[in-house]
């Protein structure tokens, strides 16, 4: 029971956590003047003139991820789910802290290996360091506080829409729920052509943290949020916080044939609406940003697909209603997301 | 998995986290222009010329806190253990993120009212305030990611120390250890004198916050730790930070008369030595600042006991030594802590 530093947890578990000490101290990094692992906390320098913005997420085994998920990719996502909510503020990822909850079935070298990996690799690619965290036995568990910069007053937030203005989608929907499918084994072998990258986009989602960034930066988001348990439950925190509604056109979701064959096979015109662990980011801006969030789609070889409108929100009426190609309102039977 | 917002884990649960909310939101609290519960993660102020200090505790059913624990002590130990990690860094609190694992058998309105209660007991004490968290369904256990603000390059290190200063010790030793017997049902009947307040001070540590701005303020410690997995694993983390050896008067050591007794009959000198959970600040001071420190004991109203001195360390010397009354050096057997 010991600060960020030691990642060990009581001197029953020394040997042991020795190996975590090997793996995870070299992921830790310090600027001039800030003290990283290896004291009772971290010290951290704070750039002037920013806020800092601070996120919190834990997976837990069979739960968030499923059992024979590699450790790779275990630390990938764990890390990659508070990055994107990083994304969803518009912060520049800074540094993170590690609880980890480990069984004696993976404290070895082969498994801490394999974890200290897919952390190294992530937090590289997103410029966030390692500055410290806990270790305890028990059954697996992985909690991340991820930290990161906003200029002060800029960070985007739910509540800042208005009405009838556009609602976009970055990426495309449905592949997490599609790769869990696969995991699941409910895919038959006809089904494979629907899900080539599916798992991988189920295991190592990729945070969109250059497109929150630049929306920040280009003030052109008037609100955002990342999607992780289903777009129509996420954009409705959105639409709660905005006191808004919104019409959505389905045939402008960017779902791939094969998701769109695949939800008609399972009878669920929503599959991948519903679906979650797909961390792209839903955002709504101003009609007359639109030719710059296309160049940006451009420039980050990103798809930014414009989805729907937001509307004046009444009592009487729907928050949130799906259009078919005709106009006409689809039902919908459940926002939202049960994790497997 | 989602942000620190909202406090729920999927919509799987959203019923019975319904009832968090209804708990853990009324602690939340922001400053003007900052964002807290609500959001994909939350926004904070940074005051001008400090560094963050972040410091990170998982706390495990069964491990760290026994299973008889009242939700009211469990909430109070996971928020303490941190606080007393900010306290050795002479940190001033701000706020912590929390990420609660809950078995069905705690997602109840009696267990989370009680838990709550105990997190704003603390929480207001200490002036931390609750800035969003996680929460999933698993084993019990509680992560606690608190942080904290130093004026720059003062945060109080373990690496600080130098050769020939004074070793200080706050409060009493063993409390923690003493109580964990007397839940463990290891005390006799007889033995009850020994520990009246013992429990309460294994689950309520006090974390020794005014102590540590105090001794950073008034630059009177050269390095500090907390005490928490037994004093004398916890200054050879010092020693080893700062390349000093130690020499420890047994008789200087704030053991009470009880605790004597008990570590006698259980021919075991270095109890309370040796065991955890005491959350003192162990401290080393220059011979000059002695008259400071008794000034500040005075002014808290906290004993500050002198128990010893840094050495130089010699690859041919002991790193730390333990002297009785007659300077004759005693043995021991192991340094460190086991959970239970």
């Amino acid at each position: 029971m010991i600060g960020l530093t030691p990642f060990r947890s009581g001197f029953a578990m020394s040997h042991e956590f020795d190996l975590i000490n090997q793996y995870f101290a070299p992921l830790s990094q310090v600027d001039s003047g800030e003290v990283g692992i290896g004291d009772d906390g971290a010290i951290l320098n704070c750039p002037a003139n920013h806020q800092l913005v601070v996120v919190t997420d834990t997976l837990i085994a069979g739960r968030h991820f499923p059992l024979n998920t590699t450790p790779y990719d275990i630390a990938w996502k764990a890390l990659a789910v508070n990055l994107s909510d990083l994304a969803a503020m518009g912060a520049k990822p800074a540094f993170y802290s590690l609880a980890l909850t480990l069984s004696p079935q993976e404290n070895n070298q082969a498994w801490l290996k394999s974890f200290s990996l897919g952390l190294k690799t992530l937090s590289e690619q997103a410029q966030i360091r390692l500055i410290g965290g806990d270790t305890t036995q028990g059954p697996l568990s992985i909690t991340v506080t991820a930290q990161g910069w906003v200029p002060s007053g800029k960070g985007l937030l739910r509540s800042g829409a208005l009405a009838y203005a556009d609602i976009y989608i970055s990426g495309a929907l449905g592949n997490g729920g599609l790769g869990l499918a696969n995991v699941l084994n409910q895919l038959m072998p006809g089904d494979v052509g629907y899900c080539t990258d599916a798992i991988a986009k189920l295991n190592r989602p990729e945070p969109r943290l250059s497109l929150g960034q630049a929306l920040l930066a280009q003030n052109l988001a008037l609100a955002a949020i990342d999607i992780s348990d289903g777009f129509l439950a996420d954009l409705s925190h959105i639409l709660k916080a905005s006191n808004l509604a919104a019409s959505i056109d389905y045939d402008a979701l960017p779902l791939s044939e094969a998701l769109i064959a695949w939800a008609k096979k399972q009878s669920d015109s929503l599959f991948g609406l519903n679906t979650g662990d797909d961390y792209e980011l839903c955002f709504v801006a101003l009609p007359d940003s639109a030719s710059a969030i296309k160049q940006l789609a451009d420039s980050l070889g990103l798809r930014l697909s414009r989805v729907g409108q937001t509307l004046p929100y009444t009592a009487e009426g729907e928050r949130l209603v799906l259009r078919d190609s005709a106009g006409n309102v689809m039902p919908m039977k459940r926002l939202g997301y049960q994790h497997f």
